[in-house]
């Protein structure tokens, strides 16, 4: 059986100032054909068109904090999408001064969205849960940035057990027993006997998980939000050599991103936000995979599926 | 003799909506090293990177309206202006909701620009005067939109007149008269003739011009502001045949540029703003070039220079 979907695509790698090859920060996360879109840096409309993602399907978007290069793509987005007749919902988790930005931009522009947006402000202090359905759940956490930002953790709740239909048959268990056992109680069978829920199920495959950590220092507690999480994204605006411009600057190195991704005993580690600074990003993998070795880059158009 | 440059470059040619190889209008004029940024939608300086552009000798950006498609690549092109390093002040000439736009978008990133900005507030009646320096003059003139809009005029101040070495020598001239003579006036000969300045002198090049004609309706009054322009940007966001569909929207059809190059006695006409609609665009010149043959179409990097 295969499972469902759970597939990051990078829009975007480069840190405040764009590069000929890197567009500001922006990705779009699908986890069981849900469309996360996380930050939102300018361009990010035509980025989504050119890696052919249908950004009509994208209902939640999630900005991390009002520095530009993470949001400015999005009224032109909204706009978009109003052009291309869009009527759905779109809930945008932001910090509460990106509606007031938006209002301003649409009431200048004479522009009346022909569908709804909820906004839902996002708060840095502890984990909040911003948004739950039947599979997912989303929660923001803090980040230490030069103004209020939070990162998100995408997690599928736990699946439920898988019926083995063979023993079902062996111990005449009905098909009326299946949602106890899927639930992992134990079923009756048709004579009346109690049959021990493992004795007719095997463990569903563990949940999922992806961590965010936009723009932040490197500090220890973080991890704490963020353990055990299959896939984590860590900017890396700086090479190690540039600590001290990371810390000014509240940014982090690659070392910095590794360490963190060791701390959380992360499976995976993607790093982004390069700073202009670098041409070649060899470097970032090479001082990244010394500290944690299973450590990709972000880069434009790439898609990491779990 | 060399002329001084005069060099239009395409930066967007798309309408509203961005295409994966069309991005919103932009501009990047050139009149003797004075570079004038005219409109400035999404992603513009992702372009002016990518067509090896110098953006901080941008000192003056002129916005034509405050719909998306035209200025929303200005904040962020501002931010990196600052993280690159500038100083020196840039002109901004727009509709005054701008000012308050950028404000709101810096104060809540918490950004302090290193460098001065001057807003001129634009007006859309009449033809104004934005800008003038010794050897190019700016000006304003209203579009028929659906918000406030206006076009631009870029003209060369015309040359002084050229002088004739050899007949300086003939008619003993000394380099003192030159002034006088190529301000057009007669000189006076070492031994105290007048000579007529047309015996001394030659007609300078003609003075040029290029006029930006960014979102309208199509109407004949606007060719009075443009007489006789040597290139005419005209937006054509439709083909005639949705020529209802232009006028509903307060846009242009490919044949009404065309028509407006005629009445304006234009030299060249070059056409963009397409709908997304499109993909090809050869029907946009086969429409145009029946009316007015001097016609091509603006295209992401073109550079056209006068």
């Amino acid at each position: 059986m295969s499972r469902q979907t759970f597939d990051l695509t990078i829009l975007g790698s480069s840190s405040a100032t764009p590069t000929a090859t890197r567009n500001p920060t922006s990705q779009l996360l699908n986890i069981a054909e849900r469309f996360f879109l996380i930050d939102c840096g300018e361009a990010t409309q035509i980025q989504l068109r050119r890696f052919k993602c249908k950004f009509q399907k994208i209902d939640h978007i999630f900005i991390s904090h009002l520095h530009g290069d993470h949001f400015l793509g999005l009224p032109g987005l909204l706009a978009s999408m109003h052009l291309l007749g869009r009527k759905q919902e779109l809930c945008i988790y932001a910090p509460a001064a990106l509606e007031e930005i938006i209002s301003l931009i649409n009431s200048q522009s004479d522009t009346m969205l022909n569908y709804p947006i909820r906004f839902i402000h996002t708060d840095d202090k502890g984990l909040n849960k911003l948004y739950e359905d039947q599979k997912v759940e989303v929660f923001s956490f803090p980040l230490k940035h030069r103004i209020k930002t939070t990162g998100f953790l995408f997690r599928e709740k736990p699946a439920m057990r898988n019926i083995d239909k063979f023993k079902l048959e062996k111990h005449h268990v009905s098909l009326a027993e299946i949602h106890k056992l899927k639930m992992g109680e134990d079923a009756i069978a048709d004579d009346g006997r109690i049959i021990p829920n493992a004795e007719l199920t095997t463990d569903p495959l563990p949940p999922r998980s992806y961590a965010y950590c936009s723009d932040t220092l490197f500090h220890e507690e973080m991890a704490d939000f963020i353990q055990h999480v299959d896939l984590l994204y860590h900017e890396s605006t700086f090479l190690e050599d540039k600590k001290d411009r990371a810390k000014v600057t509240f940014h982090s190195t690659a070392m910095q991103a590794a360490t963190m991704a060791r701390l959380a005993h992360a499976k995976q580690l993607v790093l982004g936000h390069f700073s202009a600074r670098y041409g070649e990003l060899d470097d970032f993998l090479t001082e990244a995979s010394g500290i944690f070795p299973q450590v990709e880059l972000a880069t434009e158009g790439k898609k990491i599926s779990l």
